[in-house]
């Protein structure tokens, strides 16, 4: 799920790419093998190896792809949108992501992992429903499909699987919705993946 | 602290700025006031008004910064380069630093909060180490000062609030000691700020 911003973008951009499948629970998570490390010394994912380089962290990656494969564009042109589409991507990415994923939760126990999650997504919406609110036209920022979609589809996956109740967030849902009928969001759903 | 890297960024680029000082303590957090939420609906900081536009997340607000207040430049001009100057810088913002701010602190309760956030910040320093081992000449990447020093600052010296052991990280003590003799850290650092 984690890489579901950077496999969004390489559909996006139509770049062909090969996935090596880590199962961040099988094996006690492959994540920790010696040869994953190498790649990525986080031991997360996602980590994408292009043009010689190995880049770790998804918005690293994806602005990458966007100053070196700038068709279509996934940052408008106008430096304020720009900004709000950076204050949207991060939001969800270092305020939201890092605090449900899988090594928090271990550390947070078994039996508070759901309150947990449901907490800090729901603490992260209702901020990101005010954004919104004020930024949406079709999609997040305006009408043009930018970074903040490749954040907000996934999340909200997450948010579904963790039973977070989505009716104070209409915006969110209202965009999530529109955003799932567009081809690259469906060739890189979750469930399309290899496990 | 969390506002550090924005401080830091005005600093650099000689931009005069007026500081409103948020205590995250006082009055049960000034954050979560209804004037600051206006600000910044994550009630966290920092927040950035700047052109007539209100942004959230540093590193949003650092690119912002870049792309309307070029000089001097935060991220190399080498595709290449910036992907490690932005990885470095996301590693940093995304899977450290919101692992251990206050509201996680919080929730992990008095007891555990040392060891938590001492774990959180080993495991970061640990691939960060790795990746700056590679890229590093006298700062993060190279020898040009980048938006991933602003990061790497306020980290170590929040690495230092929690008695962080840093000798198994020399290059990131090497390259902190190197920076904090630049000017624009000397002015932003912590214990120069309004309480």
């Amino acid at each position: 799920m984690q890489s579901g911003k950077v496999r969004i973008a390489l559909a996006l951009k139509g770049i062909d790419y090969e996935t090596v499948p880590i199962n961040l629970i099988k094996d006690g998570g492959q994540q920790f093998s010696k040869e994953f490390q190498t790649l990525n010394p986080m031991k997360q994912v996602p980590a994408l190896r292009i043009d010689g380089l190995i880049i770790g962290q998804s918005l690293a990656i994806i602005d990458y792809l966007e100053e070196t494969r700038p068709t279509p564009r996934l940052l408008p042109q106008d430096p304020k949108k720009r900004a709000s589409v950076r204050e949207i991507s991060n939001l969800i990415a270092s305020s939201i992501q890092p605090l449900e994923n899988l090594s928090v939760l271990k550390q947070v126990g078994k039996e508070n992992q759901l309150t947990w999650a449901q907490k800090v997504i729901a603490s992260g919406f209702t901020a990101l429903e005010q954004i919104l609110q004020k930024t949406a036209g079709k999609y997040c920022v305006g009408d043009e499909v930018s970074m903040a979609y490749l954040c907000l589809v996934p999340q909200v996956a997450n948010a579904e699987r963790f039973k977070v109740d989505l009716t104070p967030y209409p915006t969110i849902s209202h965009i999530n919705k529109t955003l799932l009928t567009l081809e690259a969001f469906q060739v890189s759903h979750p469930c399309r993946q290899p496990s």
